[in-house]
C-alpha cells in the first residue's frame, strides 16, 4: 500500500514537472531551493482555487478584503512578535558548514533509528514518546538530545555546532540610505491590524467584520525540501474577523451546526485515540471548540476544502496542545489533510484574542479600540485639567503658548502632583531651558461626573489562515488518476471551477474543413469568458484527448465529419466518465457554462442530450 | 480651469483617503513613502481590473499565464541588464543627507525658474529645450548643469554633492548563510524569459505564443511623492508574445486595423508637432509603427483602457525617442494618459528584438531558441567525436569511464585541437591528478553531411507592460463626478465590469418588515457571484444612497413599502442618471447579471422595465 502511494505520488509528479503544473524556479541557473515557478495550468488553477475562496468567504460574508505592502518596517514586526520570536533552531555540519533545521534533522535521525534492529523496545519507547515534542523544544533540550544520542551530521557524520535561532524573515532596507531595517512580510495578518481603525471606520464602527487578504508572503526556511509543501516564498490568504470578546456567538452558525466532522483533540492527541467524528453543534456546546464563531469557520473551512476538490474522508481538524499554541490564543484548530507522505497542515483556524491589536497599540500608541453601547448608560468620574490662558498670558506674554503647551502635554501622574503641589506653594518649570513660576491660579484639576452610553474595548481576533499552495498540492493528489485499463492514461478529475480550462476543442484531424468550426467554437467560448485549450496539432485525437485529460479539463469537444452537417453539433465529453453527448452548435456554451460553473452535473447533461458513440457521417480520412 | 483641475483632484483625492480606497501603509507607525494599501474598495477595482485584463489579453489569445518567484538571484538580473543600469542619478543635501532624484529635482527647479520674471527670453527657450531631456542624461550632464546654474538644495538652499548612479532594486539574501547576492524582482518579465524552454515546450514547439504574467515587482525609489503613480511595490501585468523575427505578422491584425488612436511620433515630439490620429492600417502600412504584432498590441491595449472606463480622448500612445530607447529595441510606444498633472505613461509596448533570451542564453549556458522548419531542406557539416571506449577500457580499465567523460566534455576547441595533435603524436593528459597517454586509436574527430529540416532561431519578444495602479488612478480621476446640482454628492461612473460593488442593498428604513427582504434579496445575489454592499444602518436612504455613490456603485436596490405587496418588487436606481424602475424580485439577478457583466446597458433596462417614480403603497413612516 505504502509503495503503491509512492509510486502514484511519483507517476504524478512526474506528469505535473513534464506539462509544467509548476517547477523549480531559475533552473536554467541551476535552480533555487524553495522557490516555484507556476506554468499555465498550475497558475490557472491556483487562481480558480483563490476565486472560489473570494466567493465562499468574502462574498458570502461580505468581508472587507485589502490588500497590503509586503515590505514591512521592523517596528510592525516588532509589535508582532516575529523579530523576537519568528525562529526555527539552526545546526551546522561544522566542517562542510551545511545548515539544517534542528527539529528536522533529530526527527530524521531518530526516524531512522526506530527502522533499525539495534535498539531495544525500552528505548524505542522513549523515542517514540520524544518524537512529537520535538518540534517544539528550545535550544537546551535540542542540544541535550544531541549530546545524549550522540547525533552526527547525516551526510557526512561530521560533529554538529550547537543550535541557534535562526531569524526566518528575509530582510531589506526601504529607501536609498538603507538606515532602516526592514523585512518582506512573513504573512498577511500584520497588514489587516495595522489597517483596523480604516477597517473599523469603513464598517461605520460596527462588529464584528471580517478582514481578508490574499497575497505572497516570505520565509527563509533553513533548509527547504518538500516541493510545494514547505517554500520560501508562498501564497496566502487569511481572515481576521474582529469580534467584541464578551459575545463570540455567529448569527449563521446555524448553516453548519450539523456537520459532521473529524477532530482530533488535544485530549484525543494526549490519550493516544484516533480523531473523532462530531457534530460541529455538539463541539461546540460541549466547549470542545471553544465558541461558536470558531466553529462557524471550521465548519466553512470544510466545506470549502471539499468545494476545491479535497476529499472529505481526508481532513481532520487538530486542535493545538497547550504546548504548541501562543499563550495569548483560547484555542486552535488546523485543517489537516491526509496526502502520500502523511497528515500536513493546510488552514489554520485561530482565536487569537486581543493580543494583535493590543501589541499594535502599545507599539503605536494609537488606540486600536471599538466601542460597545453600554445596556444601561453608566457615571464615570472624570478628572479634567483647567489651564487659565488669560493668567498665564498677563504674567508670561509671548511665553503663553508654550506654557500652555506644557502643561496638557503633562502625564496623568504629573499633572496630578502638580495639582497636589500647588495647593502648599508654586512650582519652578524649566521650559525650553528658560524658568516658569506656576500658581494655583493658572493651574488646577477639577474632577467631574459624567454618564457614558459606551465603552471602549480591544476586539478578539479569530484567524482562518490557508496556505494556497498547499491547498493546490494536496487537490492535485486526490484527484490523481490513472485508467486501470491504460496505465500510460492518467488524468485529474478536479471540480470543473477548479479545473485549469473547462473545456478543450479538438478537431478530428488536420483537415481544412474543420477550422471554421474551431474558430467559432472559440470565439463563442471566449465571449462568454470560458477557458479552452484548442489542439489543432497533427497528434491523432486520442492522443490529444490524453494531453488534456493530463491537464485535468474537465470536457472535450470534439468537431469531426458530423459537425459539417446541418444543424452543426459537437462531441461533448466527459474526462471520467469518457462518455459523450451530441450538442448542438448554438447550445454548447449555455451547456458549459452551466457545467462550468457546477450549476448542472454531467449526469443532468447526459440525461438530457443524445448519447454519441459514432459518427453518422462515414468519410474516409487517413 | 488649472484651478478647477487641481480643486477636483483634491475632492477626489480627499474622498479616496475617508472612503479607504487606498492609503498610506504603516500610518499608525508614522507611515512609509512609496507604500500604499487598498481598502476594501480599491481592492475591489484592482481585482476587477486584473479580472478584465486577463479576460481581454489572456483568454483572447489563448497566451500561457505563469506566475513566478519575486525572490530573484542575482545571475538573473546581471544577464538581463539590472545590476548594472537599473538605476537612477541620486543627489544629496551635503547638510541634511535629504536625497533626490537628480532628473526631478533639477526639473522642479527649472520650472520654477520659468514662472518666475527673473529670466530673459532667450535663457527660457534654453530651458524649454533642456526640459525634456534630464530624464536621459548621464552624471556628467547633470553635473555640468548643477554647476552651470548653481542650483542647490530645495529645502535648505544648501549645496548639493554630485550625483551618483543608486540602482532601484531592493536586496536580500536566500538561505540561512547569507552568502548569495538576491534581489526583489523590479518587473515581473525575467520570469518568462527564464521559462522559456518549458513554455515552448508546452506550446508544442510552436511559435508565436504569448507568455503573461500578473504580480508585484519592487523598485526603491529615491524619494517617491507622487501618491500612487511612483511606489515603491506595485502590481504589474506584462505579456511577453514570442514570434519568428522573420514574420512578424499578426493572424488578428485586421480586427484592429481600423482603430483612429492618436500617435505621437518621435519625429511629432522632435517637431514640436501634436500627436496626430492615424488608423492603426495606416500607421503599420506606413512604417510608423515597426510591424503588424506591435500594431496589434497597440490596437488592443487601447481598446482595453476604454473597457476599463479610461477616457479615449485623453489617451495617446508616444513612440520612445532614440535617445531614450534601449539599444537592442526596434520600436516603442507607450500608452499616455491625461490626467490633471499632466500625461502618464501607463503602459508600454516595445518590440525588444531578441535581445532577452540572447542574454540569458549567454548568462545560463542553455540555448533558448526555438525552431523553424526549413522550406528547402540544407545540406550542413556535421562534426562527430568518435571515442573508442573498447580499446581506453583495454587499456585504462577501471578508469575507463572518467576518461571517456573527459573526452566527451572538451570544448569544440579543445577537441580539434586534441584531434590534430594525434595527427603528429600522443597526447598525455592529466585528470584527476592522475597521467594517461590518449592515441589516435581512442579519439578522432569525423566530419559528416547531413540534411537538416529546420534550423534554429532566437525569437523577438514584444512585451506590452501594465501598471495596474496607474491605471487604477486615471481610471478613477476620468470618473470622478460631483453633481451639478449639490457640490457635497460625488460619484465615480465606473463601467459596471470595473465597480467595486454591482449593486446595493439599502432598505427605506429600520423597519423590521424589510428585513428579510435584504437577508433574501442578499442570498440571491450572493448565490449569484453578484458582489453588492448591504447598508441597514439607521441614517435615510438618501445619505445611504450618497454613500454607495461616493464608492461608485452603479445599481442600489431599494426595499420600500411596494416591497412588501405582492409580486414582490424592488425599486432598482442607476448611479449617474440617478433614475429608477421597478423590477420584480424574482427576476434581479438576471438583470443585475446582465447589468454587471455588462450584455445589457441601462438605457436597455430602463426601456423594458416600468419606470419608478414613487411608492404606490402609503404608510406613515416615522
Amino acid at each position: 500500500m505504502c509503495e503503491d502511494k509512492n509510486s502514484m505520488r511519483l507517476e504524478m509528479e512526474n506528469l505535473l514537472k513534464r506539462r509544467f503544473f509548476y517547477d523549480q524556479s531559475f533552473s536554467i541557473y541551476g535552480g533555487v531551493n524553495g522557490l516555484y515557478d507556476y506554468g499555465p495550468v498550475g497558475c490557472a488553477i491556483k487562481i480558480n482555487i483563490i476565486n472560489l475562496w473570494r466567493r465562499h468567504f468574502i462574498l458570502e460574508e461580505q468581508m472587507l478584503e485589502i490588500d497590503c505592502s509586503m515590505l514591512t518596517p521592523e517596528i510592525v514586526l516588532k509589535a508582532s512578535g516575529h523579530v523576537d520570536r519568528f525562529t526555527d533552531l539552526m545546526i551546522k555540519d561544522t566542517e562542510t558548514g551545511e545548515c539544517f533545521r534542528a527539529d528536522h534533522l533529530i526527527e530524521g535521525y531518530f526516524e531512522k533509528l526506530l527502522e533499525t534492529k539495534d535498539i531495544d523496545d525500552e528505548k524505542k519507547t522513549e523515542i517514540k514518546q520524544l518524537l512529537p515534542q520535538i518540534g517544539n523544544m528550545n535550544v537546551e533540550d535540542i542540544q541535550q538530545l544531541i549530546e545524549k544520542y550522540n547525533i552526527k551530521s547525516p551526510n557526512t557524520n561530521n560533529k554538529l555546532s550547537e543550535p541557534i535561532a535562526f531569524n526566518l524573515m528575509f530582510s531589506t532596507s526601504i529607501g536609498p540610505i538603507s538606515q532602516t531595517k526592514d523585512y518582506l512580510r512573513p504573512e498577511t495578518a500584520q497588514g489587516m491590524f495595522v489597517n483596523f481603525k480604516r477597517l473599523l471606520n469603513f464598517n461605520q464602527g460596527q462588529l464584528p467584520f471580517a478582514a481578508a487578504q490574499i497575497g505572497n508572503s516570505f520565509r527563509n526556511e533553513i533548509s527547504p525540501r518538500s516541493g510545494l509543501l514547505r517554500v520560501r516564498e508562498f501564497t496566502m490568504a487569511e481572515i481576521e474577523h474582529f469580534i467584541d470578546p464578551i459575545d463570540k456567538t455567529h448569527s449563521k452558525f446555524d448553516t453548519v451546526a450539523d456537520l459532521e466532522i473529524q477532530l482530533y483533540s488535544a485530549s484525543n492527541q494526549i490519550n493516544g485515540e484516533t480523531a473523532q467524528l462530531i457534530r460541529l453543534y455538539d463541539a461546540v456546546h460541549s466547549k470542545l471548540i471553544n465558541n461558536e464563531t470558531l466553529g462557524y469557520f471550521i465548519g466553512r473551512i470544510y466545506l470549502y476544502l471539499i468545494r476545491i476538490g479535497i476529499d472529505k474522508n481526508r481532513i481532520r481538524f487538530r486542535q493545538h496542545m497547550d504546548n504548541e499554541m501562543a499563550h495569548y490564543a483560547c484555542d486552535c484548530w488546523d485543517a489537516e489533510c491526509k496526502i502520500s507522505s502523511g497528515w500536513i497542515e493546510c488552514v489554520g483556524c485561530a482565536d487569537r484574542s486581543c493580543y494583535d491589536l493590543t501589541q499594535h497599540t502599545k507599539f503605536s500608541g494609537q488606540r486600536l479600540v471599538a466601542e460597545r453601547q453600554l445596556s444601561v448608560p453608566k457615571r464615570v468620574q472624570i478628572t479634567e485639567r483647567k489651564i487659565n490662558s488669560t493668567i498665564i498670558g498677563q504674567i508670561f506674554r509671548k511665553d503663553t503658548s508654550i506654557v500652555v503647551k506644557y502643561l496638557e502635554n503633562l502625564s496623568e501622574n504629573q499633572a496630578h502632583s502638580l495639582h497636589e503641589k500647588l495647593e502648599q506653594e508654586n512650582e519652578k518649570c524649566t521650559i525650553n531651558e528658560k524658568e516658569f513660576i506656576i500658581t494655583r491660579s493658572m493651574f488646577k484639576l477639577e474632577t467631574k461626573e459624567k454618564i457614558v452610553q459606551v465603552e471602549e474595548f480591544t476586539p478578539s481576533v479569530i484567524e482562518p489562515t490557508f496556505g494556497i499552495g498547499r491547498l493546490l498540492y494536496v487537490t492535485l493528489e486526490h484527484n490523481f488518476k490513472i485508467r486501470p485499463e491504460d496505465n500510460q492514461r492518467k488524468y485529474f478529475t478536479l471540480p470543473p471551477l477548479i479545473a485549469p480550462y473547462k473545456c478543450a476543442v479538438l478537431p478530428l484531424s488536420v483537415n481544412a474543413e474543420f477550422k471554421p468550426f474551431v474558430k467559432q467554437i472559440s470565439d463563442l467560448l471566449t465571449q462568454a469568458n470560458i477557458s479552452h485549450k484548442i489542439d489543432t496539432s497533427s497528434s491523432n485525437i486520442g492522443k490529444r484527448y490524453a494531453r488534456c485529460d493530463e491537464l485535468g479539463i474537465p470536457f472535450a469537444i470534439a468537431i469531426d465529419f458530423d459537425t459539417l452537417q446541418q444543424p452543426y453539433s459537437i462531441a461533448l465529453r466527459e474526462l471520467e466518465s469518457l462518455k459523450q453527448v451530441r450538442v448542438k452548435i448554438d447550445e454548447i456554451v449555455s451547456v458549459l457554462q452551466d457545467l462550468a460553473t457546477e450549476k448542472v452535473t454531467w449526469n443532468e447533461i447526459f440525461a438530457l442530450y443524445p448519447i454519441f458513440t459514432e459518427q453518422q457521417t462515414k468519410r474516409l480520412e487517413n
